[in-house]
């Protein structure tokens, strides 16, 4: 279904310096981006980066001089979200994965899974099929870990989310890749556009490898997994930042906006 | 100049798995391999990958069942180490540099640069060119903390070691990438062979990104910059890990060594 | 000198509840406590406590009933500081140092001087006397350590702090305590009024034990050290804290107040 | 039941320096020391401290040369352990606990339980008696933490033990107060002798406070609760070190036993 996306950002340049943003909607077989538009006040340089994954669409902004930014960013995406039936889908063998799928079995910045083995394994372990596993991760996240804004920072990872139990999306996610990979599961994080979400904003979540495919799953519940605009993935959110400034380039403001641009639309959840 | 490196490392599959191996040199412009050797014992169905970034050469072996492996690795190759200057070399803005390179200024699971960003500039942040800042980040790992055997473990990680202050090649250069990363330099872990490592084993140090190419720094200061033969590279020992094991296949021995293949060897310190 | 202190606290019960404060003076040989007042609104039945080291002075308010609480608490305090020459002063060998002061030698929730010792001896170790180590202790604190307003939470410590170099009076404090320990000097939090503190607020500093009697050391250096009226101490703020709170009883607001009660104040600082 | 128990020290003192050691039997209501000696060869002079809450029983060495020293200590021991039913006890309203129990609430080095309060009411809130909450939260710590010898070292604490479900006694223990305390009932840890514990060695427990009194708990369930003798109760493993050792003295062999002095043992667990 196809959604109308929208980002504006606000920065206050103190020198000159390199902002890079991610919030271009990802290009992809499954994803189709119409009526692009992306434009900054003053004009400044800018370039497309692909990164990561070789995916992700990042745009490089070479700030020459202090001021006010604004950067703002428009787009027609229709997500054709398919919703499939996972639950008998044979799991690959580790001998037959792709190889390119091998990075997101490791331990990440915020997701470090390799202290999370037996914990895994307690909760997780007996439960048959990978997709089922994946479920009862996601589902047991949602039970035991509290959405609070402004209980975390960009410090917190899975490792604490695990124990302390409170977080914002961003952690509900790394804790979600985290269990999965310690599960032997390969598990990405997922950023993008999320309809319905209150109060509007980016979104994370995270795709698991099941059956050769990457599946989304969203612990926190807080939008419909077909209204999901995928802006990139990556192993965890160091890799998918909507903005890494360097430079005293400060954030002032954003507005984000996913509104529905067919009619009909019927949520999709777990 | 040329070295005869060899790996034999044995296993003991109590059931089938996989065993992702990463001991392979390097094929690179600058690392020629030559008459290399690789002998499984009995005989595994093995194929070769390439990850991470695409150079990283891992075999993955299929174990079908039980009993002992062993695994011989034998190759000539030359690391054509070339000392040179990096002193005046100009370090490109971020607002130039390859987008491949910019993952290497992100956190990640053992090397947490976001929370040494004020550490690291206080300690490092006067000095004027990036190269400089690498060598003072090399000497004062090297001067702090102590290179100790078996006081660490898988776990520990760059945000540890700056406060413990002890460690192994592995943990002195994931504090490395960390102090570089929180100072702006692209910074990867690197694992190899080592000529004069004693003991002989797999070694770790760091690559800095000066100047359009990754230089080689170890903050150990146990073996020659120019006896370094490259195996892999990546964000940190996460990516580059000698084996990786599904299954139950338990370790139960390993020899490394690196010799000359030429003579006249003179070693190469920062 | 004396200072007229005062704390006015409000809270907002939604159950039943206790309430435990720790805001009264603490009466020592060097500090006279007169004219002291502590009022609750409604009358709430209470009961003094002490605890830890028997001097700190809790009370304790059994809270029957939901509704709105008052604390007010106002005391005229002289704390009689004497500024002391403590430099050629001879530490106590830890062979004849009192038993009671042993435990402020071993490590506590937010000073984990156990993983300091190679940091702290490489920073302070080849100082001579105790006195100079934690004057250097406290000089290197306030030139590395950012005081920034909210920048750290009730979870942080001085393992977090001594790398990530941000916090508030409580870390400055335990990055104190914990650096003394790890040089085998004990040392205690203190929590109390301060005289000057801008903005007003409960003020934390930590004491090292300097030849057989406590002193006084102030890392942020955000008042003067003879203006500083003694709550408590204790291992760290785990054992100090304003309010312990059982039951839904929240926090809503808080004055604090430290006002010369005499003319001719000279500020000390270290 | 009388037991004899029995520790056997030896230490390699390089310099001169202070050795303070708690292995003697804890003299208490409960606890009868018959026939106790303790033998240092060579003589040193020795003096016996009581620490942390006044009844630990700290011998304190000054060595005052080089050379090995050897420690030995005897005694019988009648640990008078009576099994009670706690079931229907009321358990103390924090209005009316004894001032002396509060500090058994607070967070401490090893125990985290401020980090663990969501936590360990999702797994225990519900469970009515204090009593009844303990004993969930010991056969918890015994299904989900893995014991394995060497797995931790002394700066494992509990907030990396409920996740990382691996330790030996001491991680067991710090665990099991931790979340009693999140659960807001005061805890303990206990070190001692144990009867039957194999192989034989110092043990550590933990003590929960139920209706007025610590009642003894053991998650490893290794050995009988009627077998226990105690030597010390502190806030965690950093109160009660069997040994805390200033100057270059090295730990070299330890032999520890706890052998019934008297016929018919029944053992008694949880």
């Amino acid at each position: 279904m196809k959604f109308h996306v929208s980002a504006q950002l606000e920065y206050e340049a103190k020198t000159d310096g390199v902002l890079i943003l991610n919030v271009h909607a990802l290009r992809a077989p499954q994803q189709a981006v119409f009526d692009e538009q992306f434009v900054t006040e003053p004009y400044i340089r800018s370039e497309e980066l692909f990164a990561v994954n070789g995916e992700n669409r990042l745009i490089r902004l070479e700030v020459m001089q202090p001021g006010p930014i604004k950067i703002s960013y428009n787009a027609i995406v229709d997500n054709n979200y398919a919703q499939k039936d996972y639950k008998d889908i044979n799991q690959p063998s580790i001998a037959h994965i792709d190889a390119q799928v091998l990075p997101y079995l490791y331990p990440s910045r915020y997701c470090q899974s390799d202290k999370l083995f037996r914990l895994a394994n307690h909760l997780f372990g007996e439960i048959d099929s990978a997709y089922e596993q994946v479920v009862a991760v996601t589902n047991w996240i949602h039970d035991n870990v509290e959405y609070q804004s402004g209980s975390t920072d960009t410090h917190t990872s899975a490792f604490d989310t695990v124990t302390e139990q409170t977080g914002v999306c961003r952690d509900f996610a790394h804790l979600g890749i985290a269990l999965c990979r310690a599960l032997t599961i390969p598990a990405r994080y997922f950023t993008g556009y999320a309809y319905q979400l209150k109060p509007a904003d980016f979104h994370a979540c995270f795709e698991a490898y099941i059956g050769n495919e990457w599946v989304l799953f969203d612990a926190t519940k807080l939008a419909p997994l077909n209204g999901m605009i995928k802006i990139a993935t990556g192993r965890d959110a160091a890799d998918t930042s909507t903005a890494n400034i360097f430079g005293e380039i400060n954030f002032t403001s954003m507005q984000v906006s996913c509104m529905a641009a067919e009619q009909n639309f019927i949520p999709v959840y777990l």
